[in-house]
């Protein structure tokens, strides 16, 4: 007998697989995928299809600073595949962790496995610490230590994520291995297209849109629809069309939600300047933190404006 | 037997007096005003108070590069006297004409009596004309004249607006003396607020703006709200608020009316960004020249970017 | 027997005269103006022709709030006429005063003289304290005062700039009856094109400038080249070029001195972009207010970024 | 006997080895390292330390859209060590192959030796024309080949760069097999500080520069920099800068030379304005265009306006 709902009931969440990666460590922050069903997929665009084609209610992709990889596969494929609403955001810290079969000792080791990009992230330990070590490259920072596990690698030991030992009876050999130990990875929970969370003060607004041509000032003119709504950027990132060398489409996180008076009026700006613009989503910022911006741009200012405007228009005297 | 209407039926105008100025020029020019009441009055606050305080349904008032003078004190009194609206643009001209009593003859001309602006600017032609005249100073244009007729002026001759010969008696000794021949003063009917007369395609807007403070940049902050929506501007000129040397307010006539989308919008940002803003009408420019603009800022980019904004609130997927 | 030096070995001073004006007044500040030659004139067109012709070294001229009026012909005097320099700028109380014969007393005055524009500037004391008095033209503030004196003018009394009473024996019937006591009139000191006075910390440059064509933004763009260097507008003034209505040139004063970095920079920017800008003369403000600038506009700043960008095309390691 | 000049004479180039390597394609390219000493490294930062520390004249390294990996690591780099200029830009196409041992058919390959990245680049062929193969992972494009000549690696074929042919006995089985047919990988030759070569009017800038802080409209500003002096960007990305999420810094590649008068001003402004701004060079762009600009921004307007300046502040007249 168990507690679990019914398959039926229950929403399904797709995430880079398998059990033991960063992403299923983000996809663990969130509590309403508690008891519900978790389907590991390979890549970010399976997981993304997952949710287009309904086969998951939700996927949790890694968008910013990753070792898993694939975060620029990540924002092109949010770029460039309709009906899909980013609708919340999770860091999660990049801690590697060296693990072994049982019984192995750290000064037993001589050959290393590692996902090529997760090696380059631990290259100054190793150095230091096993300086005759070689290097077995792996598919995945989960296969590098599956392979130990199931006996296919010749390696003494793996480079891996912490979630790993959750999973799969192994030595800890050493942790926090990695060079960078304040290194972050920032995910997002991706939906079908849904109405934005409500406002909470301290949300971000995602988007990527493309310039109207190659002028001079036009990321200028795109840019001033956010500053002259005293609205920052915590994230700009161009990332090439991929039809030619020089076109970029700019991936955007806006400080504030779509149902602020200053957003919804840069939007509207956006909107009618640029020639593609995708609206990813409003969602509660991972750190919490308020978003702060000058009175002038309150909803107030902007009500009242609007409230003028009509008066106007309607030939009312100004008060 | 009279075909006037009654005059409780009929409206009141206030103008710039007496009979013969340029101002009453500029009203004649007016369809409506034709068989209702001309109320000549002695300057423009005058004129604006008529209308502020129910004496007059509307006041012709010279409101750029006037030679009947007082242009300043008119964009003063807009920016002082709130309860004003602009409901249409006339230009008139600036011509003048050189009179005398009946049978004088211009050779017989040594004192010439003319409001010392009309002098200034007749003063190439007097001095190449007339070498010899000496300059008796008048209150205005037309008491210039007044002054021949009612025997009190010393004076030969008087310079005045063409107006004058359609009211007086006066022997017309020359005429177009004025040394820019192609001056024109812009005048403006201003009445009660009323609901702006609707679009025409060829419109302006005219407003009072200050600036928010004494930063650099501050206006240009102003102007962008124009520019960022594709509005041209005809007038753009500084006033001193008075208080102090160095503080200004502008006077701004807008190409557009407020009912196009991109005029309102730019009317919600200045409103927004300055601490006091005077709306003093959308109507017909007086030279009816369509106003052109990029095909970005017309009505039907606004309205679908309000359209997609909706949607994204509600949850619709975009299009 | 004199102190006076020989006339040939005397600076010549053109100002609007008679004795008496408000520009007497602002010559009078002129130190180094005391014991030259002091030229009346009768209108800013001759003062100016004076030195652009050699008659005189140097001439005081209204620019801005004038009660001589002549402030427009004055900027577009500067406009027009190549080969000028301002070399010192200097503010006059507007402060007029009410005179008559000796023997008068207020109580009997029913005839003002007055020049049209100082009346209307009385005109709220004139109906508080004389209700029933009537007006005599002038053609000029000091012109009023003379025709007492001389027996020309039938009037009882005349309004006049306070200096009047420094050349004439009239009684001074009353004192600072302006309707505004905070009026201020700006002069300045203009001479032969020479090196700008050195700064004093305490300067202002002046400008005019057109724009390159009539598209929304061109004014924008100019007003950048101040902003974009931390430079103060104390004055922005738009005057009709005069060809045809709705073209403008700007008459700009600009915080700072040419031979600061900044301004330098910006005088280069301006003159890249304008096609017409002139350079009215960088001297010390009236006021001896030091101007104030963000750090990053400091000289050091510029002379820095000028140091590194040599060392770059030289080939030098960046510092 | 050889015609090599000795070692002592000749100059050393860094590339990312083996040869074969996209990156030694790119390195082909450059007429001046024919007969020189070609070194291979191991990754990016092995090759700019090359340079730096003196043991190369130059590295050749991937700077965008690279699938040798490395790029954002190659920016990074770049952005933290100092001691650098670029000299030159090349094109590669990706353009990968499939190669095996000598006398193995297409139809015998079951397991693929391939770089991660390199292998996703290949997915939708090898999913079309070898529906049931494995994937074995390689830590190089190069070493999945290596392997196979070496017998370390069971794998029955690999992908890998064309350039491996030109080394290596081995049986091409298929050539474009890349799923992007246009795709292509910018290089960049690096070198110590050297005076950058002569403009020859397609040349571009590369910097890195950093914002002031994070207030609304920092990164405008600094976009302005170049705008308002006509300069197009062909590159703007921006990389973490790696202290904490949310600070950026920008890779900049601008249209044009330090020699060429607008990019040389632009080029005090940012400095003027960023707290970090590295220069990493001027040179002539791969694809050889001709940079077009708007004619007020040619280098006569800005000689000509330095030219006007100095006779200001000397006192002629203008001219």
């Amino acid at each position: 007998m168990t507690s679990q709902p019914e398959d039926a009931d229950r929403r399904t969440y797709s995430y880079l697989g398998p059990a033991g990666t960063f992403t299923e460590a983000a996809l663990a922050q969130v509590p309403e995928a508690r008891a519900q069903i978790w389907r590991p997929v390979r890549n970010v665009g399976e997981a993304l299809s997952d949710v287009v084609e309904g086969r998951s209610d939700a996927a949790m992709i890694a968008i910013e600073n990753s070792v898993d990889g694939g975060v620029s596969t990540a924002q092109d494929a949010l770029a460039t595949m309709p009906g899909l609403r980013i609708v919340g955001e999770y860091l999660v810290p990049v801690d590697f962790v060296l693990v072994a079969r049982p019984g192995t000792k750290l000064e037993d080791v001589s050959l290393v496995a590692a996902h090529p990009v997760a090696y380059s992230q631990c290259l100054q330990w190793l150095s230091r610490t096993l300086p005759g070590h070689a290097h077995i490259p792996a598919s995945s920072n989960v296969a590098s230590a599956m392979g130990l596990i199931d006996g296919t690698s010749d390696a003494d030991a793996a480079i891996a994520p912490p979630g790993i030992l959750d999973h799969h009876e192994l030595e800890l050999l050493a942790e926090k291995i990695g060079d960078n130990l304040n290194a972050v990875t920032r995910f997002v929970l991706v939906s079908r297209p849904v109405a934005p969370p409500p406002p909470t003060g301290a949300d971000k607004t995602s988007l990527i849109a493309e310039l109207p041509d190659d002028h001079p000032g036009a990321l200028l003119e795109m840019l001033e629809q956010f500053a002259t709504r005293g609205i920052n950027l915590s994230l700009l990132a161009s990332r090439p069309i991929g039809d030619e060398l020089g076109r970029y489409r700019f991936v955007i996180d806006a400080d504030g939600h779509i149902e602020d008076e200053r957003m919804a009026d840069a939007l509207l700006g956006l909107r009618r300047f640029s020639p593609k613009v995708i609206f990813l989503g409003s969602y509660p910022r991972a750190d919490r933190v308020i978003v702060r911006y000058p009175d002038r741009y309150s909803d107030d200012v902007f009500i009242e404006a609007r409230d003028w405007l009509r008066g106007l228009i309607s030939g009312e005297p100004e008060s």
